[in-house]
């Protein structure tokens, strides 16, 4: 894949085998685009070729249903200290950006095993990760993780399910010692729910809630945004010793 | 390096040569012990050994001056998108926790620049940097970043500095299209010095702040804990096009 | 004025010589309808007859700009600790919301005087400070608050201007001993340079802000909304010793 | 009732009849001394009278257990619109501080009764009140709430209590059409109860919490204060139509 940033930061995400885009601002031929180069429509406007990151990826591609936002996904990423070589085990896979995030970070000597039962999600999931150029670190698993994990010897359980509760036991199994068990929960009631099912197995369990703020530095003064989100989830955090 | 989990999940990092860990607990005998024994102090205590994570190693190595904490380490990591293979430039050092965070994040196929002039800081760092396994990722130069960068086709420039305006051209010609510039900076007034800098040289310039709140969850109920920080940092953001 | 709450909780502001109110849930006749009845409309509706408190009427009355919101108001009535009997200078008046405020608490021992040079909003504040029955507590004065405050042993000067720094040394002359100064700007800019004027007259200056969280108890869980407000204004707050 | 303010606007709440106040700075003489004046110890250090806010009193007067913070008892007179005239009922008294907040604002014309049943508060509050000048105003009643309420067309009941659900039904039949109930629950397990026993009699269930963050505003820079208050308690609101 590439990246075109053309006027306005407009961002264009292209197949390779792609040798035309056509935008708002004209036509851009692509032959032998490589990142680095500067090309221009046929109207005159100039685009930039960007190796696209993983954020541009998360960004540009197919979504289904609600993702992780930056704001918890890094403190997720912070807080486990993932890393590169990595085995990361993940749920629900959705469109695949967890994975994908965790699987750009934990690289090819890492792998990212995934779950997912929705059939719909798993089949955008796939694409994308396909697109992401991480189909050989990431592993989408069609099973439902509440039935066991296959993996030894894991990292990080990442959960983003209603019901995370019923995957402690599975992941105490799967982590090694000093992994890290993680669940994505929006209600106070799934955080408390899995916070008990943890005191069973785990330690150093903890909960966190993230919020960001946008700051506008503008000519007419400085100031926090106006809107902000409440809201997103808790975080559970929990580790195997 | 290795971690010792003993009673009260306290954590001691001990070097791979060493043969005894002296605890309130009682005395350890390491000899071959590895990751996933469990050991049983002179005192009958229990202690379990793990690989030390990172999360682990900025905890427990010496620490000099200030550090960025996860919440605002793992934004920085989200946002940027900083995976395997990615090549940062990091000032200043420190006690190198950040530069550490991100070496283990690019693994071996990357690499980790970070400056510092402070030989004080320098010097704790290169010994963090070594027992954390990272010497061969991490680099450091003991000059002055407001001077020039000396990396090219750089992913990420991550400034941690009273005044990251004056790092803004050199980042510009350090970073290849598409990487990253992010300040950390305390003040207001630094954050407006650094967006007016960067609007001559870069796009999608935002600034932001995250506040990470603790929720307990315990048997008397459950509520956000009474103290947390009110702040740390603003992040100020900014890419090559 | 009466306050009738029909269907949904939908609340109707209505004058005292009014005899019907139509509404979508039917006509409702108000002959001698007193506070602490139920009315009903002819399809058969129940309305409940209210003394409308000061909450209502600036819910409901005409708006003319942006208003102070309560979680701003309410700071500022505990941190000065307005109370009835006390001398209250503010400006802009706007729609009279504040002033409003005020006036409720203030009380017929009370006083506030409220500056407004615009005149379109110096109307509308006059309309909705008669319907709320606070004409003879509170008085409109259209003059330029910026060039001196006539009234003396003031126990609070709240200011909405873009500038209340001009109005600094005013306020001074104007407060008792003891009295408060309270500036509502939206900018780190107008904070700062309040701050740098009241240096010279003041003590105890100090900058707040004030963030409000909803949180929903549903029978699917509780969790704080998803949108929230990011930022109003700082509140900065000077005393006369 | 005097306040004396001092060097370093160091606050000194001294009683009418006392002829000398012994500071740090030295002794003052206060024979005859009226807000307004400026005295000076006998070392020559000068001291401001002032007649005391409810502000200063609630700071200096002797406190029992916490009370409830400016940021939580504004946001409540405000959501509640309190004001000159309104009854309020008022439980656990404590050390009578929102009582005394009530006090102030409801004057003359209102009337604040507040029920305590610990005899050691009850005895705090009542001094307190009576050195506010506040009694005729309020009154303690040394009983339990949770087994009625006397008062009749209430206009604001305000609860700090473990168990404000069990003054649920007391509370709708003690308020008028249109007033309104408030309780103060750190716990999430707290508000869940007390909302669900409101749904039975009430309206406009609404619950928030209030967060407030200090900006400082120095010479060095501007940025909020480092430290802050996490959480201190939710607020239900709710209103009988």
């Amino acid at each position: 894949m590439k990246l075109l940033v053309g006027p306005k930061d407009r961002k264009y995400l292209v197949d390779d085998e792609k040798t035309e885009l056509h935008t708002n601002y004209g036509v851009v031929k692509l032959d032998g685009a490589m990142p680095g180069d500067v090309l221009e429509s046929h109207t005159g406007y100039k685009f930039s070729v960007i190796a696209p990151r993983i954020v541009d990826l998360s960004e540009k591609l197919p979504r289904a249903g609600s993702i992780v936002l930056r704001k918890d996904l890094g403190y997720i990423i912070a807080c486990t200290g993932a890393g590169s070589g990595d085995v990361v085990v993940d749920a629900g896979t959705g469109s695949g950006t967890s994975a994908m995030f965790f699987g750009n970070i934990v690289g090819p000597d890492g792998k990212v095993h995934t779950y997912e039962i929705r059939e719909k999600f798993a089949d955008i999931a796939e694409k994308n990760i396909k697109k992401a150029s991480l189909d050989k670190i990431i592993k989408i698993h069609m099973q439902d993780i509440r039935e066991g994990i296959a993996q030894k010897n894991v990292d990080i359980v990442n959960l983003d399910l209603p019901d995370p509760w019923e995957v402690v036991p599975h992941a105490h199994r799967a982590l090694k010692p000093g992994g890290f068990f993680v669940a994505y929960v929006p209600y106070v009631e799934q955080t408390q729910k899995t916070v008990e099912a943890l005191k069973e197995h785990f330690s150093g369990i903890k909960t966190f809630e993230i919020m960001e703020r946008e700051i506008e530095v503008k000519g007419i003064g400085t100031r926090p945004k106006t809107r902000m989100l409440g809201h997103t989830a808790y975080l559970v955090f929990a580790r195997k010793y």
